[in-house]
């Protein structure tokens, strides 16, 4: 296997994924650290979720005694025999029945019920359950409607194994077997030290420079439904001192160390030789993307009055939030699993068809995260961006794809197997549309999800969502796509890329498009032609995207070269991160929805309306996965919040246009 | 569609199923009880697992400024044009380039970062981020190395749309975009009334007629689990006014009232008719199967100065335990998923073969509980015992098929559809052991559970074991089957039963049957001669078990005609029935395991040694699965277990004997 980690990696130490999880394994092992920790003894009703360290035995058999299965009376079956409707046999309460309600133990004589309907009192009375003598018409067999002492548990019996994750029944029928408490595996103490001067507390107003420190509640919350017991600690500065008391600290009464280096590469430096200096760094870098800067470690308490010698294992996470949270699943979930006697979860997996090529890094463990859909028959895998800093890709993930090392990378087409993060059903639910972006769509996205559906959107541009219904990659397309010679939206364009394929085009909204500008449009800009000017820098839209088409049209028409806008080659891939790029001072100028102006308060300058439409497949059109998408494009409330946003109009909504 | 009712069904106004589920429905609907309760805001270090109620838009974009994403010198990328390695570009740190760490703002002048490793100081220094001037030898392209602001979220955009279940990660995401607190539904408060005289608390010492009360903490549990906060209240009487109080009282402070009814009718009638006197009884009786006895109702509380008008609904539940947790899934869940935003929960389903034919009643939805795994190519599920006493039932299913009202059953061999409780993981991870019934299975269940695998094992007796087999419904069969003829076990039965299939015979162990007896053996049984007494009542094992074979045999051998033994046609599926029915006075007498004996201190006269083997087909011998089993055999922990049980030997353990 051949690898080019000196172009590929920065960390000149990062050694294999495998190699650092045994290097850990062996560690542990050494430690006395790689199986569950002490047990404990829990009564039932804290027990839900928690597992069996011991097996349980019945202590007692459940019926502890021979049971009535009806309310009826109690009789020996014997005395029944031969009992017909031509000749009855009578019972005296007395002597040979006894009234019993369903539960109630058998008389020691007895050995049969007859259910309460089937009898007859001599003398008739209405009160059933106090006759004096009653009369049946049918022979009994022995033991009917008794439960027998020991149906459901004999006392000794195994009743659940160890090492079993309690659930609702399992409570009840260690309850029913004698027990009020259960013995489980202690849950894990698990420290987390958030590290860096620029980080402040959830919450807080930022400015430039300061980061909200959130990844130390990413990994509260995954350490938590990994059944640990997190405790999050307050932000440790920039300094060596510090991080190491806070880290011995920890230590002591905690049984796992996370250390969240600080997004500067300084303050990783601390942890590692903080770590060192406290016990042993095992691995610093690990061949694994995102994650790189892993730190893996063993800190030593020699034994002091009070504490005995014990080793605890410190794991130092990257601070880009994504590595964060996949250094957590990594290597924490996996230990947790071990210490309370769990099996790591259980994603389901299945087999899915990859959009588009992905080149990876043959040095490194991949770790790709992805949108899955059913398209027809097949499923479908569209990896999201692999930005280390961008949250929303694995808030929005459905899935991860592993890129073993030693693999280049994927090809468009190619099978791979993902590991859901979501349910099947939930990926069974998911509409898939893919195309052009409009804030309307997230719209749509935050309705349906109160039909029960779901929507998985990612922007292509207008063209790329015809080419994602022509390789059936989506379920509809978003475009606005403006034919140049006949002045209509979309047909032509259906026409050309998707020939073969019948298609329903619903309209959604009129928009506005034009000029999205710098608070108080300081540099004046009134117009397109404006762009071509020297001190005018222009964000642009990718290829292939309506809004593109849409300035190269009318460019041409205005006899404006593209060479002469400064910024013309720069491209934002939404709306919105237009308006950012503006917003931040990247460019002075873009050309964009007023939606997206509006939402950072910037200036905007109305230049066309266009029709923005849904291109849907008659098959999936038909399909009632997207019923409740094709719903809501009537619904009232749906579109007074279309109508709420600056610049959008709902005149076309639901009518079809071919 | 016809039912028979009349015959099938003691509750004469039980309703069909979808029936009482619409007329819930309708009520809870007309009280304004069929969506999400109110929403409430919670810290996000508290919103782990709750549900959105409203859509998270970003307050701020994230990053919310532009950040360089490594560590080097902030510069203008224009001023690196033409850079390389002959002709460097040379800056000075004072005017055209600033040292940066990962996560700093760039300054408003700058547009690109380059890495601190691409940097050489002039002069020389090792302290690179205070050099006085920086040589490049490569120019830098605009933007490189800069996380623009909004790269993960822009201000306003959709972060997480409303009936959204909060994962950790969705947490990180709704902090980097400045909230602190996220709107949720509101939690369902349920409250949990076990009634009932008979019942005492868990873990109470108890007498024959007294009940441990179990249930409230397993619907507790079930509520936890989907998203309710659970209130066990205390054991109330059977005793009308006391009930009406309590549930009165129950009412005012929670969002739905459970009343777990007695097992007597008795108490059930105070339930339908104090639910009545505070307000509506809906539905009382339901054709499912098991749960019949369901009460569906709503309260109703008139306005008061503290309190507004409201109503609460209230459920019945059976106080059978499986009807009990039954009738939570099929009415608590979806009310609770409804109240919480959530979808019930989704089960994982799979096609699979039923092992044998199931009757059912044609009016009821009968809910059918079974074991499953993979046997070879195909999904097997065995019926579980149907007994809505038997807890251990639901605790051993691996999930659920649904027999609908108007289908009278199923045939063996049938495709159904299961619900599952474990994962399909757990599911191919799963050992089927059939045949006959031994402790040490039992014992291998239990070790095997710290190896990963699970063993799921019904008692069908040897010959049934073989049986299994030869339909491929079970990876392997306990077995004790003697041959008159030569004295051989197992190997004859295995070529007559097994003609097709090659398999392993590996020895398991030596145990002793004998004479289970009453303590002290009150009537001086002392050997088989001794059952045709008359004073002697003796309990049978089922036909096709070894243990019936070896009656047989010797009985044959010493001239007794089973005709003669009273109690000869009374039939225990396992050696504990056999020594639960002696110890509680149903026979005085029964032929079994020592082991049986002790676990239920009865007296035991032993009788004879056989072997019980475990008879696996080769396909199946040599499966992955199975090695941790068959590794079990050899190890000197489960050997010594199984040597601590009375009457038992591991000399033939992991011995082939074919």
């Amino acid at each position: 296997m051949s690898t080019n980690q000196e172009t590929e990696s920065i960390y000149l130490d990062d050694i294999p994924l495998p190699d650092a999880l045994e290097r850990f394994r062996q560690a542990l092992s050494a430690a006395g650290l790689d199986g569950p920790l002490e047990s404990e003894t829990v009564p039932l009703e804290l027990a839900l979720g928690r597992v069996t360290a011991e097996a349980v035995w019945a202590k007692h058999s459940s019926p502890h005694y021979h049971a009535a299965a009806m309310d009826g009376y109690a009789l020996r079956a014997v005395d029944t025999d031969g009992a017909s409707d031509r000749e009855p046999v009578d019972l005296s309460v007395k002597s040979r029945a006894k009234y019993v309600d369903t539960g109630d133990a058998m008389p020691s004589w007895a050995d049969a019920v007859i259910p309460i309907e089937l009898v007859e009192p001599i003398p008739p009375t209405s009160d059933l359950r106090n006759c004096e003598t009653i009369r049946i018409r049918s022979a009994v067999s022995p033991w009917s409607h008794v439960r027998l002492m020991g149906e459901d548990m004999v006392a000794t019996e195994l009743v659940l194994p160890a090492e079993h994750v309690l659930k609702p029944i399992d409570l009840g029928a260690v309850a029913a077997c004698g027990h009020d408490c259960v013995c489980v595996w202690r849950q894990p103490r698990v420290a987390i030290l958030p590290t860096g001067s620029e980080l402040v507390p959830t919450g807080t107003p930022v400015k430039a420079g300061e980061i909200i420190e959130f990844n130390s509640l990413v990994l509260a919350g995954q350490v938590q439904s990994w059944g640990g017991e997190p405790t999050r600690f307050p932000i440790i500065a920039d300094d060596r001192k510090k991080l190491k008391k806070s880290i011995a600290r920890a230590s002591k009464d905690h049984d796992l160390v996370l250390v969240i280096a600080g997004s500067s590469a300084g303050s990783e430096d601390f942890t590692a030789s903080a770590i060192g200096d406290l016990g042993q760094v095992l691995v610093h870098g690990i061949a694994v993307r995102p994650g790189h800067p892993v730190i893996l470690g063993i800190l030593k308490h020699a034994a002091s009055k009070k504490v005995k010698d014990r080793s605890v294992p410190v794991i130092g996470i990257p601070g880009y939030p994504v590595s964060a949270a996949l250094t957590g699943e990594i290597f924490v979930e996996p230990l947790l699993a071990n210490w309370t006697g769990r099996s790591p979860t259980d994603r389901p997996t299945l087999e899915a068809t990859i959009t588009r090529k992905v080149h990876s890094s043959m040095g490194d463990d991949e770790y790709l995260r992805v949108t899955v859909g059913r398209v027809g028959e097949r499923i479908i895998a569209a990896p999201l961006t692999r930005g280390a800093g961008v949250v929303t890709s694995l808030v929005r993930a459905d899935g991860i794809v592993i890129i073993p090392a030693g693999v280049q990378g994927l090809q468009a087409g190619e099978n791979v197997h993902v590991q859901l993060y979501r349910t099947l059903d939930e990926i069974e639910r998911t509409i898939l549309v893919l195309g052009s972006h409009d804030l309307c769509i997230d719209l749509l996205a935050q309705f349906i999800a109160f039909k029960g559906a779901r929507i998985s959107s990612a922007n292509l541009g207008s063209l790329g969502g015809l080419i994602a219904l022509h390789r059936e990659e989506a379920h509809l397309a978003g475009s606005h796509l403006l034919d140049p010679e006949s002045g209509e939206y979309n047909l032509t364009y259906i026409e050309k890329y998707l020939p073969e394929i019948e298609t329903v085009v619903l309209g959604f909204v009129y928009r506005q498009q034009g000029l999205i500008l710098e608070r108080d449009n300081p540099l004046g800009i009134q117009s397109l032609d404006d762009l071509a000017r020297k001190d005018v820098n222009f964000i642009n839209r990718q290829r292939g995207s309506g809004t593109r088409i849409l300035l190269d049209y009318h460019l041409e028409s205005q006899g404006i070269s593209a060479a002469m806008i400064h910024g013309y080659d720069q491209e934002a891939i939404t709306h919105l991160a237009v308006a950012a790029s503006v917003a931040s001072g990247r460019a002075n100028c873009g050309l964009g929805i007023h939606a997206a102006a509006a939402a950072l308060e910037l200036d905007f300058i109305p230049l066309f309306q266009e029709r923005y439409d849904l291109i849907i497949p008659k098959e999936h059109f038909q399909d009632p996965k997207l019923q409740p998408l094709l719903e809501l494009l009537h619904d009232p409330a749906f579109r007074q919040a279309v109508k709420d946003l600056p610049g959008y109009d709902t005149a076309p909504m639901g009518k079809r246009f071919a």
